[in-house]
C-alpha cells in the first residue's frame, strides 16, 4: 500500500527558540486532503552512563508537565555538532563525568505523530569525574542507581521519561548480544 | 534542592487542531529568568496487544518525520473518555480486534523537555477479531510479529518509536513478576 502523504502547502505558524511549528496541508494516498500540523526541533541525546552495574541519573523540574523527573542525561544537538560529540559534551555538563568508551543505542523518535524530534542514544562506560558545569538556566541534581533499581523504576511507576526507556531496554538487549 | 520552576508570565502563541503552543515566561528556583515554550497536546493511549506470542502492529506515514513507521496502536484521548476507554476504541478501530483482558502498564512522558503530552500504555490479551475502521485520514497497515522478533527489531533499530518501546519493556518486566 502506497502510505506517503504529499505537502500541498506548509505554512509557519510560530518560529520560537527551541522549536519552529508548522501547519502543512497535504494529500494522502487515497487522494484526500488533511492538515498536519508539526513541531520541528532539533535533534537530541541521551546517554545511558554505567560505572560499577550503577547508572547516573539526573533530576530536573521540567515546565513542561509541572514536575520534577528523574531521567538519563540528554541535550539538544548544538550546530555542527556530531551525536557522539554532543552526548560527550552533555554528559560532561550534566553530571561532572567523561567516558572512556562510547557505544551507539541507535534512535528513537519521541512522538512522530507530531513532531520530528529525534533522539540519539549512547552507552558510555569506563567514566572518570571531573567537574559538573550546567547550562545557565539549568539547575539539576545527579543520581547514581543499581541497574536492577532501575528496571524495578521503570515497572512501577516512578520512572516515566520515555528516552530514558528506551535507552535501558537498548542497553538491556545489547548486553545479551 | 528547591527544583520548581514559576510561571511569571503565560502567552497563547499558537492555538491549533491537535496542539496548542506556549511562550511563557518563568523564574527559576535560584531566582533567574527563563524562558520556557511549550507544547500542550491531550493525552493519548498506546497498546501492546498478544494474541498467541505475537504482537499487533501497525504501519502508517507520519508526516512529522517523513516516513512510515512500525508502532504499536495508539491514539488521542477523546474530551470525556477515559484512557482505559480511549484503549478499547483506538484497539478496535485500527487493527479490528477487542480484547477480553486489559492490563494497565503505567504511563510515559515523550519529552518532556518541552511538551506535557502523556501517553497510557495498555496491555490487552484475549482478542478477537471483529472489523478495522480506521478515522478518516488514517491509512494503516497491520501486521503481527513474534515477540522475540519484535525484540530484535529494537535492538536493531528497526523500531524506533519511543511509546512502542517503552510499552514492550513494561510488558517484558511485568511478564517476569
Amino acid at each position: 500500500m502506497n502510505l506517503t502523504e504529499k505537502t500541498i502547502n506548509s505554512e509557519l505558524v510560530y518560529k520560537g527558540r527551541i522549536m519552529d511549528v508548522y501547519k502543512d496541508d497535504v494529500e494522502l494516498s487515497d487522494g484526500t486532503k488533511s492538515v498536519r500540523e508539526v513541531v520541528k526541533k532539533p535533534n537530541a541525546v541521551a546517554i545511558a552512563a554505567i560505572r560499577e552495574d550503577k547508572i547516573l541519573m539526573v533530576k530536573q523540574f521540567r515546565y513542561a508537565i509541572g514536575e520534577a523527573m528523574l531521567e538519563i542525561p540528554a541535550g539538544k544537538i548544538d550546530e555542527g555538532e556530531t551525536p557522539l560529540e554532543c552526548a560527550k559534551r552533555e554528559l560532561e555538563e550534566e553530571t561532572g563525568y567523561t567516558a572512556q568508551t562510547w557505544q551507539p543505542l541507535g534512535f528513537v523518535y519521541v512522538s512522530a505523530g507530531f513532531t520530528n524530534e529525534k533522539i540519539h542514544l549512547f552507552l558510555a562506560s569506563d567514566l572518570e569525574y571531573k567537574q559538573a558545569k550546567p547550562d545557565e538556566g539549568e539547575i539539576l541534581e545527579c543520581y547514581e542507581y543499581l541497574l536492577k533499581d532501575i528496571f524495578d523504576m521503570i515497572n512501577s511507576g516512578k520512572i516515566n521519561d520515555a528516552k530514558t526507556i528506551c535507552a535501558l531496554l537498548r542497553l538491556q538487549e545489547r548486553s545479551k548480544c
